[in-house]
């Protein structure tokens, strides 16, 4: 469109590739940054470069990391007797929010999908078998969904008899759930993994 | 937070001062950025970088431009006897579209709003008052809230006896819109501009 001066179609084209910004938002987006201030637009041109180009997989869980390790492996009060296994870095963010878990961790990279075609070699599982030397506990923090699930069974079986313990997180109703609106799987599954009181 | 690799944060944090990006936006976008293609993080960040610093206003009509003036300024076939008074250079875009405007363009950079604190003298008032020598029709393209019908009409008053003619664009029923969710004022306003078949 030649109304739209060509710097800020060039960057609304690239923002627009980004997930969840549609072609009306990247323009928007593209309008505001172009009039921002100068130092502004500097600082956020040099944070994405910087994002992409300073962040690293650990070299022994495969979370993200600014250095050779993430800040998981790098602290020593971590219990290394236990390692939770989940398919994305994002997912360590969430477990680290409860202040909860004191293991480390293995980041997959995914979850293993036919239907994607990702198999169980195209998810990092080979690193976690060469962490099982003095592990206690493995547990299996894939999502829930089917592919999730898939995965943790697929692990369940290959490492069964090589650690003490492969534990899977819960599955049942949210806290603040209501049980009107909860599936019936999920219910099923509440009531089937019931504790006494 | 400890468990958000420093770089990622860095551009969360910029990232979420755009507007409509929220905090949970910014970080999965981050996410996204610090691990995407190397080249297309560049781009990226290279097309935000040259945005900012590319554009400029037009120096005739204020609108956004790659150049000394905008692409309707440089274009010799523009009836420079009419002009479209418009609050920011993305009203230009919507009007552009449509492919049935051949006049040349004044934008304000604004409306008069005494809520926010913004002036006649804090708009591009002074520079529409240059240029109206040789004008036949200005045409005020403001929005229809209250600023816009407020910037309009002080305009009006301001150029009414300098051009031959001065119109407003037109009130009524959205095409395509629903009179059962049309309000009031608008419906009014739609009986009153009514125009014979």
């Amino acid at each position: 469109m030649e109304y739209i001066p060509k710097p800020i179609e060039a960057l609304a084209l690239e923002l627009g590739r980004l997930p969840s910004i549609g072609p009306k938002s990247a323009m928007r987006l593209a309008y505001y940054i172009a009039v921002m201030d100068k130092e502004a637009a500097k600082t956020l041109s040099e944070a994405i470069y910087n994002a992409n180009m300073k962040i690293r997989k650990c070299s022994v869980c495969g979370n993200m990391a600014d250095d050779e390790k993430c800040f998981v492996c790098r602290d020593d009060r971590r219990d290394r007797s236990v390692i939770c296994v989940v398919s994305k870095p994002k997912d360590i963010v969430a477990i680290e929010k409860t202040h909860e878990y004191n293991g480390v961790y293995h980041v997959l990279g995914g979850s293993i999908s036919p239907v994607m075609g990702i198999g169980p070699d195209d998810i990092d599982i080979k690193g976690l078998l060469k962490r099982l030397d003095g592990v206690d506990e493995v547990i299996l923090a894939t999502n829930t969904d089917v592919e999730g699930e898939a995965t943790a069974s697929y692990i369940f079986r290959l490492i069964n008899k090589k650690v003490k313990t492969v534990t899977r997180i819960a599955h049942g109703v949210p806290v603040g759930g209501n049980l009107e609106y909860t599936d019936e799987v999920t219910i099923i599954k509440a009531l089937e993994n019931r504790t006494s009181l």
